[in-house]
């Protein structure tokens, strides 16, 4: 019931003398108005209750606009790679509605490897329009965590180890989706690198590691790709959550970096209401709150920024400057998004959609191995394929945690081979192995796969009968989204592949030589009878087109142009996180390898990596001719430039990712032997040759000096490298800074 | 999946260019494109399988958009005094949503009770507000069914019993809707008089009662108030279902009054899709289709207008010709509401909605009887007063059928009486009687009052001795939203109060001579105590703001302007329906009474009323002077105005409505004894006076003629007559039509 109502009284009769008689548009709503005089309008119009309202969570994934004043409210949604169904009110169980089948577009780690911007704009676009044509106005993605270890169960959502590679590939994204009116919620802030302890851990890492590993590809989609919307992450920074952590929002993200937009909670990420309040936090979502179990609804108003937060300002004990700090940015959140009249009005679960995931999957795949050209395969010498391995059948867009969907259609590796294929060969499957028939998330249990209650025995039998007498044998394996395997709230185990793999593997090779490998997977994995296979191909988590895109890379449709986005090393022993036992730590985790993360650390260690950062092969060939510099020196206000050519020698059109590394000869604390600076996707028709050029300034040239806390680009000699990979170097031109 | 993907990859090429590279708006999304040449170009994109989802639901209250074009699902919501809570996508429970607790408004009985347009307009405009914030785009409503009998369970949805009462009362509402972006969906077209056997009864009726009482509402709204939306009732006419009814919505709607609006059917009332195909309908909702279960998703695929239709498409039995109309329709929806970007935002659950429904409710209370100025209480003088009834205290939000709601709050007669009242008198309070402790619709039961094991006897003895010593008895009691009361699906047993009402009331006098009898109830009641029982007052169901609204008539805080929308009989033999026995028939209910409907059935067979058509008291006095016309004599294209001086004779401000009826004195056929022809409330300070005028053509004059298939306005004498109510008549002026 409403309290002052004699003021309102008054309101009802200008209001009431006819539907049309008030002509004046208020100033939030005039769309003449900049924003910032739109915000200050709105909130001048505000109680303090509809603001306490508007910080915190009214459902699993929604936040109170204010009803009176037509603000509309805040819907979120998961992202990164699809847009999540509808769940109820307040539960995580599905709604059961029918209209909200998305198209999956390919996990992160898959456009990451397309290393082509182009391709990072229209997924952006792509899933900017699904969300926007499902009335959603945030959008929680796209993540951008380091990737440290391959144990980290999340790594799928990420976009790699290289912080210049992520950097560059976050701001089409964001301005793709931002396009449609709908914010990218750019997550998780900052140092969210492990599921271990998630909600508890806290990270020690050093000022260097941080800007220069950790912080750049937050920096570039706030300052480049204008994010409107962060997420803080689970775990804690110099000992708090954050979520709402002093140093990282308010004195980084929004005192150097001048972040205008709101930061988000992870989903039960925030512990404490006072850091909440001063600790730069604008929305609060998914706590488990003051004891009343999770799942009853009057649990929002014990939010930590809910009735807590309003009784502090009751009794005085905080102001409210950072209230109205907290809702301006919400406010402009709306402005942004659902207020703006001009936003497109999306669309959803279309074949331009799909067609968009299949070419973004198809430039992702990555040729990893291809001895004696056994891919692609040549379907006019080829009469028999043994495809064998569960991942060839199992659906790959459900379970993993948050980022599950319910895909409008999901084609699988034997799908797409089938379909594609025909009946121009023979087609046999045999299941090999079998993982966990179901995901488990938040408690929702999800069927990813049929049961078999065959024993291993039985199941390699088959396999290797299968195999024995085919042309070709595609064993597609991998992880999945299960629990320990690839997927949100758990890390890895090992390294190896689990489910009995390498066994089988080694079986296989012993009855037929022709055996190509497809690790559908986000993360590296060891690979001991790498040898013995001349065919490997990393094949990601595709989406809906997952199927179609693997099958046209594997009979040569579509030549492979993806490249690593992170390293797969050896074994554990060979990352540094792991070398220096740092993972996954214990209360505190200590990110003692420092700056050296990825190719870093193998070239500082010299430890020849299974398959290197920037690796990606084709089916046609490259020849690059010798990197120039177009000056020997530079000063520290040039630019330098930097070309070289690269020629396709091979017989078919291919694309080729050009890769800049820059190596600091000496300096006064230590660097990275070499660190990406550069990269051009290039298409080349046979035979021809095009000049690539990378053109930088000091800032490829600078590190982080943890004593100045600044940028520092030391005067001195450079190397401007160019390779096919961080490990396969074409030529070298030196240069000085002076 | 996708079919046809060689022709998208075309267009992917085409818009992965770049996302801002394609600057052409398609004409479809081009605002500055008139409707309907945006209509015909986003038809032009779309494929029929679009098109056949798009005339049918996929959950309870939406039907799908074209996602692949961005075109917005359509949401609908009842409707018609509120909106309704949000329920599960397949159910009808409701879907724990927190953020949909709407603002109850007063039933429209109680709107059309306050004759006032400017009232038609707030609602429409304040209900319409609700229905955008909550993103509906329709809303399933107003209700305009003539009011035939007092035992229609649904009367209180409706606006009375006169046509042109209700025509003038629904044009505002409809226009205040709109004005948000939101269709209003006038229901239940047509002839939808009885919820006995509502979904099979076949009504027989003759054309003159079908065009001068059953149609003006609807066509009013279609015409005047340009509604883009109107709703096919459950009945038949003709022995075809009114959804699909080739006389009611070919001939009539769209034949003869030129609508172009999509027509929605009732929820369930299709039960043919060649009839459905060319008989006008446009959007199919509910339907129990095809043996499948209610409430299984698929059995959408089963809608009369799903596959059904698409299959007769495919085997050649039908065109697309009608499909494209029907899509066209819904397409021009779209642009009127879901995708004109210059729609308000709405607002929801305010205090500005909450007092617009108490000024209505205010204006719509109806004092019936006020003997020895019985009221307004005078409180400097009450010590004591007696609130006896259980509608005191019941919840008349809830229950009645789809028109339930989820009120943000809703105050009780007696919480709103103690409010006003506090300590100026003493309050007490007895149940009297029990009535249902649950409403029960669609299987959804809620919970609408307390139950009390206490015996009639008990209860009895307990509101006795309240009574006894109190200064006044309020009795609080009349119907309530329990089936058999007023309530969806169902009529009612008897004209008279259920649960021992009457009796109570006539022990109730015979303790204490001071009562008033508030009726709560959105139909006539019979008062076999009327003379017993100084005070009577109609208080209809008020919504969130009952109480308030009725302690503000009950103390004089308001002074009553309402007038009844319909007669009340003294016994159901003086309603024509109810004397022909033609209620509620078998499977064919026939209107004998013909025109005769409410006052005009009085009037011919000169039953006095209980309470007559256009009744209603004040606190003050109204003197009446002599009607005046500006003519004696007018020809077929003049029009005639009529004048009256009122002048409030009492001691304080008051509003009255002045009715203007024109009585035919001769005619070819049949004419009613007088009809409504204008009306216009006045306020009026003590002392004051006014000069009402009323101008009318040749229309108001007309009657149908079933022959000539015409209205016809016949060359002869008619009176203008001016009255308080259809039987106070205060004088009456002669004139000619040339």
């Amino acid at each position: 019931m409403f309290k002052n109502v004699k003021t309102i009284v008054v309101l009802l009769l200008l209001s009431s003398i006819g539907v049309n008689a008030q002509n004046k548009v208020p100033v939030y709503l005039d769309d003449k108005k900049p924003i910032s005089e739109r915000v200050e309008d709105a909130l001048a119009r505000m109680t303090t209750d509809e603001k306490i309202a508007m910080i915190h969570a009214q459902s699993k994934f929604s936040s109170p606009g204010v009803p009176r004043l037509g603000i509309p409210e805040n819907w979120m949604t998961d992202g990164p790679h699809g847009i999540r169904t509808e769940v109820k009110w307040d539960e995580w169980d599905q709604a059961g509605w029918t209209n909200d089948s998305c198209i999956a577009f390919p996990a992160l780690t898959a456009l990451s490897a397309t290393w082509n911007r182009e391709m990072s704009s229209l997924y952006g676009k792509s899933i900017g329009e699904e969300a926007r044509y499902r009335n959603k106005n945030v959008l929680l993605g796209p993540g951008v965590n380091i990737y440290r270890t391959p144990l980290n169960g999340r790594n799928f959502e990420y976009m790699g180890e290289d912080p210049f590679l992520t950097s560059k590939m976050v701001v089409p994204y964001i301005k793709g989706v931002q396009a449609n009116g709908v914010a990218a919620c750019v997550k998780h802030f900052a140092l969210n690198n492990q599921e271990t302890k998630r909600n508890s851990v806290n990270v020690i890492v050093d000022d260097r590691a941080l800007y220069e590993i950790y912080l750049p590809a937050f920096k570039a989609a706030v300052q480049e790709g204008d994010a409107w919307a962060i997420m803080g992450a689970y775990n804690k920074y110099k000992g708090q959550q954050c979520c709402h952590n002093e140093y990282l929002l308010n004195d980084i993200l929004r005192g150097e970096w001048g972040f205008k937009g709101v930061v988000v909670s992870d989903w039960g990420g925030v512990s404490d209401t006072k850091q909440s309040i001063f600790n730069g936090l604008d929305m609060e979502f998914g706590s488990w709150t003051n004891g009343l179990s999770w799942g009853t609804s009057n649990a929002y108003d014990n939010y930590f920024l809910a009735k807590p937060y309003s009784e502090m300002i009751r009794k005085g004990e905080v102001g409210t400057k950072e209230l109205d700090e907290k809702v301006r940015r919400i406010l402009r959140l709306a402005f942004l998004t659902t207020m703006d009249r001009n936003r497109p009005f999306g669309s959803f679960g279309t074949q331009e959609h799909a067609e968009a995931g299949r070419k973004i999957a198809e430039e992702g795949i990555v040729l990893l191995q291809n001895k004696n050209n056994i891919l692609p395969i040549n379907l006019s010498k080829t009469k028999k394929i043994a495809v064998i391995g569960e991942n060839a059948i199992k659906m790959m867009t459900v379970g993993g945690g948050s980022s599950s969907l319910k895909a409008r259609y999901e084609i699988t590796p034997l799908e797409g081979l089938k379909k594609r294929i025909g009946n121009q060969a023979e087609i046999v499957y045999a299941r090999g192995y079998v993982g966990d028939p179901t995901s488990n998330y938040n408690g929702v249990i999800a069927k990813v796969s049929l049961e078999d209650k065959r024993s291993p025995a039985e199941l390699t039998a088959e396999a290797l009968k299968v195999a024995k007498d085919a042309d070709v044998v595609l064993f597609i394996g991998g992880t999945n989204k299960s629990d320990l395997q690839d997927a949100e709230g758990f890390d890895r185990k090992e390294l190896g592949l689990s489910y009995g793999q390498d066994q089988l593997i080694n079986e296989l090779v012993k009855v037929n030589k022709n055996i190509v490998f497809v690790n559908i997977s986000g993360n590296a994995v060891a690979m001991p009878w790498v040898k013995e296979v001349p065919g490997i191909v990393q094949g990601w988590f595709l989406g809906t087109e997952a199927g179609n895109a693997l099958a046209a890379i594997l009979v040569g449709d579509v030549n492979p142009s993806g490249k690593l986005s992170f390293t797969f090393p050896v074994k554990l022993a060979d990352n540094g996180a792991h070398a220096l036992g740092e993972f996954p730590g214990g209360d505190d985790v200590t990110y003692k390898e420092s700056i050296f993360v990825g190719y870093r650390w193998a070239d500082k260690q010299k430890a020849k990596p299974l398959f290197s950062f920037g690796h990606g092969l084709s089916y046609t060939t490259f020849e690059y001719g010798k990197v120039t510099a177009d000056k020997k020196q530079m000063s520290a206000g040039d630019k330098i430039t930097f070309s070289v050519k690269v020629k396709n020698t091979g017989s078919r059109e291919g694309s080729e990712v050009v890769q800049l590394y820059i190596s600091d000869l000496k300096s006064s604390l230590p660097r990275p032997i070499k660190e990406l600076k550069g990269f051009e996707k290039i298409a080349l028709k046979a035979g021809e040759e095009k000049t690539v050029t990378f053109t930088v300034d000091k800032t490829a040239l600078s590190f982080f000096d943890d004593k100045k806390h600044d940028w520092v680009a030391e005067p001195g000699a450079f190397e401007a490298i160019v390779g096919a990979s961080s490990t396969d170097i074409k030529s070298k031109v030196s240069f000085s800074l002076q």
